[in-house]
């Protein structure tokens, strides 16, 4: 491999660039994509690209099924079935039975109607614990549900090496975001679990760094609740809906807050009173949102056409690369990692820290390498498997690199804040 | 005007119907509908018909702002002020402040959130007020919130003529569907309001079977607070997000109880700790559903071409042809109205009762006139004056006639039950 900056050598970035990608299985779905020319799109961990069967998905659904199909549609094109239909496919992405996870509402709603329910179920337990610097609508969420239960019950934050030490017996729930959002951070999920459920506790896992970049086993892990994004790496569209699942022994007891007509036992009797449906379709809760969860659906099907071991082997290997390459190239104009290093337990993204983030990370938009930037000073990129390739990740890094070294980023330009950073 | 059947004569159905439907002012709005050929579609009060426009918006959407902009869109698209923007249209349809209305989240969801606030924003009153055989959402969410927030509060449930006997000190709110979605009836939305205000009572409206089918002026009733759907006669596709209302006066004091990102002050601050938006904004709650809002946006703008008193004078004159029309055909196979007549207060649907209603449903459709069933035995009928033609209403009149003198409903293939009736 030649580059022009001195790299360290090791077993990942030695190999030549061009034959890590010739050599790639997952290559061919490259072109599955809709990429724009001169862009290389490190921020898929925040909106996933757009699959090319979407297009032509959603159509369908607009010009066949609504527009020609009208409201038959809900018949005869299932319709009605969707939100069990995706969440089933979803299922096979995270390790659960199809019948434990349904698509519906935003990953917010979904946290409220879990977080709800569980602390309904445990009203002996007056604790809801997760983590300081979690994904703040969940712990937006938790507030929420507390403040709308009401009693004496709290949210308790504890630092990540001492959330075990703080699962006791008033404990109703424990939640926490499996890969964190910032850091990649991944928690163990069969081991907090067994810790949780030693002293009786729930665990409800936000899946929405997770699902799509790394393997899930839900059910060996014994997890009892989760909800996770439809627009990450499942690339379901800007906004696309959520799932959630509740484990098939939790379904009986638990009840959903939002109990609205869908999740009813019989949404078209029309009857005054609520009778909660059996199993997870208790927890839907409006009409489903049929445009976005057919684009969902594209999404999700394309991801079931790969083995989840093979996109976190090459998720690993780009993680190893970037780290590396940035880390060789960076480190002296005051870039650092934040979180772990691709050997450890860890999601799909890998963040830098710089006091400057904010105008660097526009600099290199501007140059068409797209990551994000998250306050108050980590550049991050996120590593898709399905539609990046070695070279676009040297690239970026390369080009990272140049932004720093011509100090390109103090252009005024790029301290401008955007409403949404 | 010549029809086989013997039709009584009185103003509304005397004058010829070609020449109706050439003196409609509305006549070429029709063409900005993809509608199927060989169906009369009298069911946009279940589902609104595609509108040609939506079909290029959501590939625009698709393609352009996703595809191309990709996390880019959230600013250079503007998709962060999605749900503002939108609302800002709808609330010029219902008499509202633009900064009064955001589209979010589902009818069913956002009624909880309305609800939840104004029982939190009056602790010592205990009771919600609405009438049996309110669309039954309304009632579960109803139900669903008195639940989460517990306590001694209750339902109360009263029929229509008795309601305003029923307000008093312990009422914390009314919530009522403006337009019934079986009968059409229509509530007198100032008096509601004015007696329950007098009880010192809030007001939730459900503008579902209301919103681009009548004019609405809440801000002139002095309304409270108000949820409405956006796939009927908004015409925003299944499952369309929906939207709501909250009066600048209560926007200070009342709180979501489902307090997501998307309703922070400052969401992308990334903050530990809840801190509501001011304004209409801390309603919501997670990621806006782009590609939904879009759909729901190509709709809105089409009505927005439109004076509403136009709409809902050709509306009174199709529900007057199809009422005479109906009885004076149907009335001896035991068809009878339901609900208000043509210059009574009401809605856009026409709704007749027959104990075989569900098979005469089905043979109609058969026929490619698309009403729907409302159990136990309601035929209902939308009417929509921006695609519908006063033939076309007629013509249904006559295929109901057709199918009840025939007894083609007698066929066993119209006793099945479809999962969505």
């Amino acid at each position: 491999m030649t580059t022009p900056h001195a790299i360290r050598s090791d077993a990942a970035i030695d190999t030549d660039i061009a034959a890590l990608d010739l050599a790639d299985p997952l290559a061919p779905f490259r072109a599955r994509f809709a990429l724009p020319d001169g862009v290389l799109y490190l921020d898929g961990n925040s909106l996933g690209a757009l699959p090319v069967a979407t297009g032509e998905r959603v159509q369908q659904a607009l010009q066949h099924e609504w527009g020609t199909g009208l409201i038959r549609s809900w018949n005869s094109a299932d319709w009605i079935g969707a939100p069990q239909r995706v969440g089933g496919k979803i299922a096979r992405l995270i390790g659960a039975q199809p019948h434990e996870v349904v698509v519906a509402d935003s990953t917010s709603a979904n946290l409220f109607k879990l977080i709800v329910a569980a602390l309904q179920a445990s009203p002996a337990r007056r604790t809801v614990l997760s983590e300081p610097g979690n994904f703040p609508t969940d712990l937006y969420m938790i507030e929420s549900a507390l403040a709308t239960v009401g009693g004496d019950r709290r949210l308790v934050l504890a630092p990540r090496a001492e959330l075990a030490a703080h699962i006791d017996d008033d404990t109703a729930l424990v939640l926490l975001t499996h890969v964190h959002y910032k850091t990649a951070e991944m928690h163990d999920m069969a081991a907090v679990t067994a810790a949780a459920h030693a002293r009786g506790a729930l665990v409800l896992w936000d899946l929405s760094h997770s699902v799509g970049a790394v393997p899930l086993a839900l059910n060996a892990c014994r997890a009892d609740l989760a909800v996770g994004c439809g627009y990450k790496f499942l690339n379901g569209g800007p906004g696309a809906p959520a799932f959630l699942f509740v484990a098939e022994r939790h379904q009986a007891t638990l009840q959903s807050p939002l109990g609205g007509w869908m999740g009813h036992a019989r949404p078209f009797a029309f009857v005054d009173h609520y009778e909660p449906a059996p199993g997870v379709a208790r927890f839907l809760c409006g009409t489903p949102p049929i445009l976005a969860l057919t684009a969902l659906e594209a999404g999700v099907d394309l991801h079931l056409e790969v083995d989840m071991t093979q996109i976190a082997t090459k998720a690993r290997a780009l993680a190893a690369l970037l780290i590396e390459r940035v880390e060789a190239q960076c480190a002296a104009y005051g870039v650092s990692l934040v979180g772990p290093r691709a050997d450890a337990p860890r999601g799909s993204h890998v963040s830098f820290r710089h006091p400057e983030g904010y105008a660097i990370m526009q600099a290199l938009i501007a140059r068409g390498v797209i990551g994000d930037f998250r306050a108050p000073d980590i550049m991050r990129f996120g590593l898709t498997p399905l539609y990046l390739r070695f070279a676009d990740v040297a690239a970026a890094a390369d080009t990272l690199a140049d932004v720093l070294r011509t100090e390109a980023w103090r252009d005024p330009a790029f301290q401008v804040r955007q409403p949404v950073t």
